[in-house]
């Protein structure tokens, strides 16, 4: 277990990377990766491409951590400067090797192309270091082991750094000892984040010491995270501890998790009328084709989908769906009665078993004292009979059409739980 | 210009950012917020709730950086420690202020809510720091000036930091001065990266020194992104020779661009089609919703968007858009033919000046040899005529998706241009 006190740290290198242009990924990946082994970052620093500011990170992280990942600045160009720095920082001279600059030079040959002379720096590695071969592009990668310490200098494009860390990092890596770690994502949507603390607090009391939960949340949606490194000596005895506290969340929360999987709302609601054979359609003012958008992300949802409609003019809600002018005229297209007229209207026509709908107030303009912006009524239409709520988002536009079809996909969900229950136990 | 040569540095603060599930973005409006100074960032670091960790993070930077801008770590949690360790790391005190607790505490009871005891916390002040009020959450933000050097503390939640650092952070900023930056997003779509790169080539051998040009590519759309800070001392000098390059670019792609103003397809084509006074109408197969999602997402785009129909199955591409069964069955849903009349029928039945329609193989499953995943038909009907194009698009679900509707944005932007012509000068 000594390997868990060791400070595992992550820096990327390229001015680009501080402008608001470019989100370093690089990153996520590496984090995904390591979780695998068990083990967590400590520390993640951008740093920009000078040569000075560059050396000051290198030198902290060499000070301060047992593994450090470089990645980027290996390039061809003037700007790439992570072997020269790292060579510096460590007193390290840079050797030439002939070999990698005729794999470098045959890689342009066999495009028929002759390689630029700037391509020769890639050819200089740090005294001392493996080379880490690259498939995928020129810059090979090093790793440096030193004094008990470990950096590793990889290239920054995501296709070349992936295949290299995956392939000839992370099995070198695991020699060092690995954890298992236990994890799960719960997702819940109809209540906030507050609610959903409030709710769970009786697990906090008897969580075990290892076990971490994080609450993420956004508009609409919820998610609880939970994370247990296996370490106890008897065997199944971590894995009963985490499925204590995860059934007893999901207890806890009801009807308001609609995955304990992590799943999203369209996968889960695509399963459920997979298995009971069931087809869906949707009828949408203000979410604009976003609830069709979200179900027909999931691959195969042909098979239960079977069209949507978009009746944004009230000219089309009263053709396509049939709702009646005279309704609309005295209430108002954003309101209960066209919101079911809406849903009613398209099951009908389409011959689904269940049609959704959503009219409602965008924004950001629109809104009056009586219909606010992000009020929205959703409609569900199902055998047997039909149902409406009337909801007020709050949010830019996106936040308040995706929470409308956040509800409605949630609507539909609970209705087929309901009915699921009703048909009696299968 | 002093100020240019002082550092700046970014600091982002919770163990959840080490993650591979959630990605820092506050450091992206910061940023970009920034560059309207004309100001840099020269780190970015990230680093988890250890208070150990956390200190020895703000002392490097506290050594060498002139502004440290902290977000996260100021809520009322065990976990929020970068009050205290923002305190131990300068040795100053921890102030209770009872004004701030009393405006936590009415921030709760204004909803009907007891303040749990635990936001006590937040009302604890650094000696010396200058409280900066939070109008959208109980976390105060606080700005340190000392010995020549700013730390400002705040709160991690985008819509408590953006507000913040924009309306109390930014003025302050201001009055060490300020560069004008020129500033120019050029949008591409129909071509890829390393065309449009070929196509600009001429303008790299005579590009101002100082100015700044980057090329970001997704599938379906190329950036162009222009940079360049105003310092020479004749006025309107930089002006000219940023916007002589900015047209070069512009004639050099010719119809490539869709937008040089950094407008979205979906704002552009919004903006002729009110202009024109025109109508339109989407009927989508594999894309699904996103179509009439992305068309809708504009504010206002009621005026001219009349309806979407999402018509998954065969069944609703017959009942609702009048494509021939036989049609269907002779060619397939993924043909030209179905594309064509699939726009047609959509035009003459919603009575919209024009009509896109999409239909293809989005994958990852239901691809051939003869219609592979990514085939995807595009129609367009307008005033006099219809006209389709067949394109085969590489990526994911998603990413097909996306470039089915930016293929069907851009026709229709051709057509419009092309009909504007026809109509003559204006």
């Amino acid at each position: 277990m000594e390997r868990d006190q060791k400070t595992i740290e992550f820096i990327a290198v390229g001015s680009e990377l501080l402008t608001p242009h470019f989100q370093e990924t690089n990153s996520l990946f590496i984090s995904e990766k390591l979780q695998e082994l068990g083990w967590t970052l400590a520390f993640k620093t951008v740093v920009s491409d000078r040569l000075e500011d560059l050396k000051q990170v290198l030198k902290i992280a060499w000070r301060r951590s047992w593994l450090i990942l470089v990645c980027g600045g290996l390039g061809p160009t003037d700007d790439d400067r992570t072997r020269q720095a790292v060579a510096e920082m460590l007193g390290a001279r840079l050797v030439f090797r002939r070999d990698i600059l005729d794999k470098i030079r045959l890689r342009f040959e066999s495009r028929g192309l002759k390689m630029p002379s700037s391509n020769r720096r890639q050819a200089y590695v740090i005294e001392g270091a493996e080379v880490l071969g690259n498939p995928h592009g020129t810059a090979p990668g090093l790793w440096l082991e030193k004094k008990s310490r470990i950096m590793v200098l990889l290239p920054g494009p995501p296709s070349e750094l992936k295949p290299m860390f995956e392939n000839l990092v992370l099995p070198r890596l695991k020699q060092f000892g690995e954890v298992r770690v236990l994890r799960s994502v719960i997702r819940i949507t109809g209540a906030g984040e507050s609610m959903v603390e409030d709710l769970i607090r009786p697990v906090y009391k008897s969580l075990p010491s290892d076990l971490q939960l994080i609450t993420l949340a956004s508009p609409g949606d919820v998610q609880i995270r939970l994370e247990m490194p296996v370490r106890s000596g008897r065997p199944g005895a971590d894995e009963k501890a985490f499925n204590r506290v995860k059934a007893r969340i999901v207890r806890l929360l009801g009807n308001l998790v609609y995955s304990d999987e992590g799943k999203s709302l369209e996968q889960v609601i695509g399963e459920k009328l997979r298995a009971a054979g069931w087809t869906l359609a949707c009828a949408e003012s203000c979410s604009g084709g976003l609830l069709a958008n979200r179900i027909t992300n999931i691959p195969g949802s042909s098979d239960y989908f079977l069209e949507g409609i978009v009746t944004y003019s009230n000219r089309s809600k009263n053709l396509e769906l049939g709702v009646p002018e005279e309704l609309i005229a005295v209430k108002g297209a954003v309101s209960e009665e066209v919101a079911l007229a809406m849903a009613e209207g398209l099951r009908k026509k389409s011959g689904a078993d269940f049609a959704l709908s959503t009219t409602g107030i965008a924004g950001p303009g629109g809104g009056s004292q009586a219909k606010p912006v992000g009020l929205v009524y959703v409609g569900l239409a199902f055998p047997g009979g039909s149902t409406v709520t009337r909801n007020l988002f709050r949010g830019s536009r996106e936040q308040i059409k995706f929470q409308a079809t956040q509800k409605a996909l949630d609507m539909l969900r609970l209705k087929l739980i309901e009915m699921s229950k009703e048909a009696g136990p299968e």
